[in-house]
């Protein structure tokens, strides 16, 4: 196996897709949104496979069957008139500070391999406690995107993400930038403890004005209902232990 | 010498053989199988041995002559109608994320020159407690192989081994599954605190019924009772110690 | 993105210019100084930015728009006499052993590319406590550079810094020297604790002195008054909680 | 620079040279001993400087010059009718796993390319308390060379070292060994807690007597007492502190 490679799953035919990353990080906001895109658009397709020796060394097991650590890529050739959709999701980052760098080369291959101009990176930024409604700030690797996003409800906040986009979501707008793509990383505001579908929602949400294309949210729902009962019991517990009731105790729940 | 260095030892003209991996992990149960392996087919023939940049950078010593570390393949022409074996073993893995990658390629390499189709990684999976009859545990790289493997008595158990299967093993089916060739990891339960000879019997156990060669087990039996005798010591120290027998308290021992 | 890239971003016609480096280390002191010296000369054209997966992988973000991390080389064209300058500065060092030989490389390609035969290396030496009155200790790539330094009030210490100088300024000195290029480390005397505009003055003095610029420095003493005090706040906030003053207690503010 | 550069500094005529290593160790054991023979034989040449992206990122300062971490091989030619020799000394060994292996294999080339033969690596086996007498302790690449090395005085003890060698000593065997040169170590016992001039005094009493030179011993043995002195003391400042005198209070002193 070469360093990193591409596997080719099948060719689809797309017009102007659009590219969006959902790989594990804060919240697993991303990953959870891409995941739940691939649920709502039954017909997806699964186009390419990147394995790289920067994943960890480790096969996942299904049903009895291994799979070598891969990220994936979908194509939605999605109804109406919206752009078609490449959805690339995972789940493992990277293992090294090169690799990083390298594995975000290769996805940006596969997106122009499509020919594609704009690319969404989906993450969460986490704020240290619960938020009831959470907002989706923003970051665009060149000015000129800003206006719709803020139109779209998208909030650039000066300062914020402290310490600006780590990994591959910064990656994708840092090196995506220099290759002449548009590029923007869409961050759910979470708490950064739990796994949080009201903040891929909100993400989502985002896109769908975007790009012009609809889901419904039952299922993500359901999961934030889920999580706020887990939330809760876990704050009970706290109050119940310590006499004060404190998010920085929450465990990271998934 | 190059990064990855595949030393020709001996050339031998086996008849499809069957490629059996025994690196050092849990319990050591792969590598006291091909060891035992080695001791009951007295005729075996170390044809390759592996070297890299990504083993540890020392040399072990014995009888005062030092052998720089590697990997050793040695290849056993079976009595009867089944496949001739290549033993993999040795005395580590590869000690960065990349090189169990690329190492298990070479060991993959050296399996396809004497045109392996099937390969057997040997393991344990941890149970956190001693097992008085372990079980096998099964993964393949591609699902044709599971009923086969079931009738020898291999359980695929959902969900098990938790979170995958992860360094030369694990890579050995993702890797070589991606080669086309059949693999399949075979894991003896162990408690994970002690080297397990019962482990590694009855992974042989499974090995004999697919492969259709016979060894005895006398000298694996030995060491199992010794272990066991180990074992009932240091839970009667930890009784003294603390009132309470704990398994999490037994060392690991070899 | 090659492992390191060099992006010309202006060509720029230097006569005889001197490659000035400041990239962050111990008291920013390094830092600090370059950044003033592009506040003052306010002429300044960028014309080169190094990327390399060395450096961390991420995006800082301003006005909600994403770069890459880079390293930066201005080149100032001098009023008067003295030699045009080429300063580099950054926000990060390289994250690997061998990627800050890799990028000292790189840095030096560029110095060549513009026909740079001296070179300047700028950081802080950490004396463990506040300086009243900081001294500019130096270290050279070859010594017939001395005699000129010491006269411009540069110190040469016996067995300072202790341990050498690690990192791009130390790297700049052996690479460059081996180069062929006059290279020179000159560092303020600094407490550790804290970022100091005050060393950075003193380094920048002596430039002044050896390359015959002329700068002001009200920005930088106003900052030093501040930086005086912060550090006497933190002094009498550890008086009361301890009894006893002590400057190690200082925590690194900047 | 290249990942590995060699720098010819000079080329000198050797007959039958035997290469020896000296890097820094257990005790400092081999480096003192290298040190040692570079003082006592006046008449030694720098011949080559080997400079490495896995060496320590940094630059030491003598009399404010300074110089790239390098490891370093002199020339001796010996009077009378023993081999000449080649010393390789420095500060560091590499700081990598993979860099390990590249490094001894340029050091090797080193040795080749003056068509040595045999080459001695030097080193000490920590025994966790001081030592009187201290012996020395052998390995070798091949089993020819161990009779005479028996002769000489040198210990072949089964299962010690314990773990074999690591670094550079141990691949010097291991790589060396693959070139089919001659390749031995010794190693002098010492504490493991010191520097230890007086294992490195029998160190070099075994290679006076294999390779046919004879040396003075007397600084080495001037640093001997001083050692002991140092250690009588902190054994009685242990035995005031703690009534209990304890070799492995006693800490690293150089």
């Amino acid at each position: 196996m070469d360093d990193i490679e591409i596997e080719t799953v099948e060719e689809v035919s797309l017009s102007d897709p659009v590219f969006i990353e959902g790989l594990p990080g804060v919240g697993n906001v991303g990953k959870l949104a891409v995941e739940h895109l691939l649920e709502e658009f039954e017909e997806s397709t699964l186009v390419r496979r990147i394995y790289a020796d920067v994943f960890p060394p480790q096969v996942s097991i299904d049903d009895g069957v291994t799979e070598l650590t891969h990220a994936a890529v979908y194509a939605v050739e999605t109804p109406g008139e919206g752009p078609d959709l490449l959805l690339l999701t995972g789940d493992h980052q990277a293992q090294s500070n090169e690799g990083h760098y390298h594995l975000t080369d290769a996805f940006l291959d596969v997106a122009e391999s499509f020919d594609v101009e704009q690319v969404f990176a989906l993450g969460g930024v986490p704020t240290g406690e619960l938020v009831d409604e959470p907002s989706v700030l923003g970051a665009v690797a060149n000015a000129s995107q800003r206006d719709e996003l803020e139109d779209a409800g998208v909030e650039f906040r000066e300062g914020e993400p402290a310490g600006g986009i780590v990994g591959v979501s910064g990656l994708l707008l840092g090196l995506g930038g220099r290759r002449g793509l548009d590029a923007t990383c869409l961050m759910g505001e979470t708490s950064g403890y739990l796994v949080d579908p009201q903040s891929a929602q909100v993400v989502i949400e985002v896109l769908q004005d975007r790009l012009d294309f609809s889901v419904g949210f039952e299922s993500l729902e359901e999961r934030a209902e889920e999580m706020k009962e887990v939330a809760a019991k876990i704050q009970e517990m706290q109050q119940q232990q310590q006499g004060i009731a404190s998010d920085d105790d929450l465990r990271y729940i998934g």
